[in-house]
């Protein structure tokens, strides 16, 4: 983002967007019609609500990320689907509740490499619903949503992968040592996770210090190989989940120790990735998304991640395991905004087709909200509630500035207790879910708890995470 | 801060700062000599470090401070020289550490109306300083340094006075409820404050709901008035200290309630206090800092503010009690960054006395540096330590990324529990000191407890806070 971009965004910010938006998003197609504008969601694994500059972090420098949401949107109330990676990931591409996938279980929180299952054929991914409208697609990074034949990324809707089918600790290795202590001091050596490119093996062991580096190579290369069509890029960052490794000249950079390194090695790569879409003249018709799977590893405070003024973290249905830091920007697409609406990873399913034009299927229920208004600037977000579930359980449900937890529970199975009445806390006024206002608001109780006996009701699909 | 500004502030952030320094500020006086540049200081009363939205708060909105921080400078670790009211003011504005004023006490912790002292008439202030460089000095808002003859204002080196001599919660009525029920419903007539201009009392009971507006009029008519005269203008706002009262439009406005209500209000009258300074010329030739006097009041969730992911609150010595949101602005004079380097509100008077040529007193020992090269982007900051002290004792030391506490104290003289070994918290990579690190510390202990035991010996003054 040099200055060439300034001068740019500049300008577009005082452009009203109803002007941008009647000029066909600043572009058209060979025919005259309006270009649908490519969509690119970049989602990182484990980052804290707290761990970039623009969301308050002390010591992790985030410059790209911060004029990013300088120049567009800041959702503080932006929700993951799940508090954990599998599940999250489920309900971001089909924008439905992962229950309704099977995509969670009361016994395992995420897919392993022994899992049977995967994502259901019949489940239809954003990139399947934008394909289908003409638009490149491509996926770079981790996809966690089973290795099958017919779970796997070009069985979903992308034309590319090119990253891992598991998360970057799994395929642990006998040189690991116990629990913790491999990720406070982690080696290359403890860990053998297979890299692929499309369906085939790449690497036995991929080299994870340069894993972040290397999907953004692919990233940066496949939009300027897009040439004028439209595309849908996902980007989701296997950091920074541990273990961390970041490449040079990040490794050892930042205050942060190996966490801060991941995420400015990550800020800097959308660096990378805007620079070349401006290069390649599509920055003003492309909206891009920034986001996390859900909120950070809370067993270690160097290992995991921040999560600012929020309590609890992964796992958790207090905030910081399911709100997340959340960035949109597009120049002529969003309009600069601190944004402090409801929205949901479920959201962008609906948004992106409504920005492309695309029908969402209507043979299933979907569950976000278009948010095209709030990004243009001109609505409120539609979304009224946001689901906590841990695994299977619904535990929690907030509804404007009130949230109920009827369940806490850490980690599945273990840790859950429950609450009746459930704690009562007002996000608005106790972002950190200090006080218990139950007593104090009887009628928000009872609206949440209908509410939660409401969304209880929507059956679960058999699970696809049981191992083999 | 109207798209007038963002036009110019977009071409100066890419000017080289050194043009502009050789420019002379960009002004100069009539007999071609550069003018020295004007000073407004804006303190906030127990504003937090996580409540402002360029430092993370999901619900405040602060949209010119926000901007203020993206085209100036962010000091993500900036403190406070106490974690209390009247000790923090008479570093801020002396350059020294309290116990040297004797404007601290084991016993007490502020100034209340019953008290004798106040800051001794033989301490420099900055308003002293700049005066006798031909400055006009003004403040408008809070002093709580002595109500004495020979404490006021207009005896410290201010030419112009408006405000109260205590905090907004002295003074406190016989129709007040008790406790914190006084705070969390608030009305006028619990509180009977006596308002100031320049020596007189204005009246005897002022409108709590109209002050920060009364304080931001008085600035703005101050900068109106200066016509080419450089000018120091310390803006300490009595907010958002409880009882948290604002005017229309902003009572009621916020989704923080009252405490967010009274933040909103300071973020637009530092709006207008920069539209003022603009259109009075004067915006290019400016240094605007701003920052708080301590964290936030920690008794409540909703009537005391937030410390994002630091730990404590006022009071204390973890990182909540003096690590305040601080932001420096100068178009011309501050290179747009965040500044992770650390500073101190003792800092400013080494600072301003750099920009304004003068030079600081010298029989005297000062306690801050000067942050000139930090601002203008061509040096680190020199400050090395950072001491925390509650009333007269020196509890915690910060060097680098570690900090050692010794003593943790909630109040005085209450509360106090001593640590050998101390406490020891890697700041950079744990800001919210989850975890005690001394065992694997063991030199940065040394080094640390040796500067603990050298500040110990600096001798404190009579104390001036005890009651007639």
């Amino acid at each position: 983002m040099a200055s060439r971009l300034q001068g740019r965004f500049g300008r577009l910010a005082r452009v009203p967007l109803a002007i941008a938006a009647a000029a066909g998003w600043g572009s058209t197609q060979g025919d005259g019609a309006p270009r649908p504008p490519s969509i690119v969601v970049i989602l990182c694994d484990d980052l804290g609500y707290g761990d970039l500059g623009c969301f308050g972090h002390p010591t992790i420098r985030t410059p790209h990320l911060d004029r990013l949401a300088h120049e567009g949107q800041r959702w503080t109330s932006f929700y993951a689907a799940a508090p954990m990676c599998t599940p999250s990931r489920a309900g971001l591409l089909t924008g439905r509740w992962p229950i309704r996938s099977g995509m969670c279980s009361s016994r395992r929180r995420v897919l392993v490499p022994t899992s049977a299952g995967g994502l259901p054929p019949e489940e239809v991914t954003i990139a399947e619903a934008l394909r289908e409208r003409g638009y490149a697609t491509a996926c770079f990074g981790k996809w966690h949503l089973g290795h099958g034949a017919s779970h796997r990324p070009l069985a979903q809707g992308f034309d590319q992968f090119f990253g891992t089918m598991h998360s970057n600790d799994m395929g642990r290795t006998e040189d690991a040592p116990k629990g913790l202590h491999a990720f406070r001091d982690p080696r290359e050596v403890y860990w053998r996770v297979p890299l692929y490119r499309d369906d085939a093996m790449l690497e036995p062991a991929v080299e994870q210090a340069t894993l972040t580096q290397r999907c953004t190579d692919e990233a940066v290369a496949f939009v300027r190989g897009a040439g004028d069509r439209p595309f849908f890029l996902y980007v989701p960052y296997h950091m920074p989940h541990a273990p961390q490794f970041s490449a040079p000249p990040f490794a050892g950079r930042s205050r942060r120790g190996r966490y801060g390194d991941a995420v400015e090695e990550i800020d800097a790569s959308v660096g990378r990735l805007v620079a070349a879409l401006d290069q390649a003249g599509r920055a003003a018709s492309t909206l891009l998304v920034f986001t996390s799977d859900n909120g950070p590893w809370r067993a270690d405070p160097e290992v995991g991640g921040d999560v600012g003024p929020l309590r609890g973290g992964k796992g958790e249905v207090f905030e910081g395991g399911l709100r997340v830091p959340t960035i949109f920007w597009g120049p002529g697409l969003v309009r600069p905004d601190t944004v402090l609406d409801l929205g949901s990873a479920l959201d962008l399913f609906p948004t992106v087709c409504g920005l492309a034009g695309v029908a969402p299927p209507d043979e299933r229920a979907l569950d976000g909200f278009d948010l095209g208004p709030v990004l243009r600037g001109d609505g409120a977000s539609a979304r009224r509630h946001v689901f906590y579930y841990a695994g299977t359980e619904l535990c929690a449900v907030r509804a404007g500035a009130f949230k109920a937890i009827f369940v806490t529970r850490a980690t599945v199975p273990a840790g859950r207790a429950s609450h009746d009445p459930p704690l009562l806390y007002c996000l608005d006024r106790d972002p950190g879910e200090r006080q218990d206002v139950a007593a104090r608001h009887p009628r928000e109780v009872l609206d949440l708890r209908a509410r939660w006996v409401q969304q209880r009701a929507i059956a679960s699909a058999p699970s696809q995470l049981e191992v083999r």
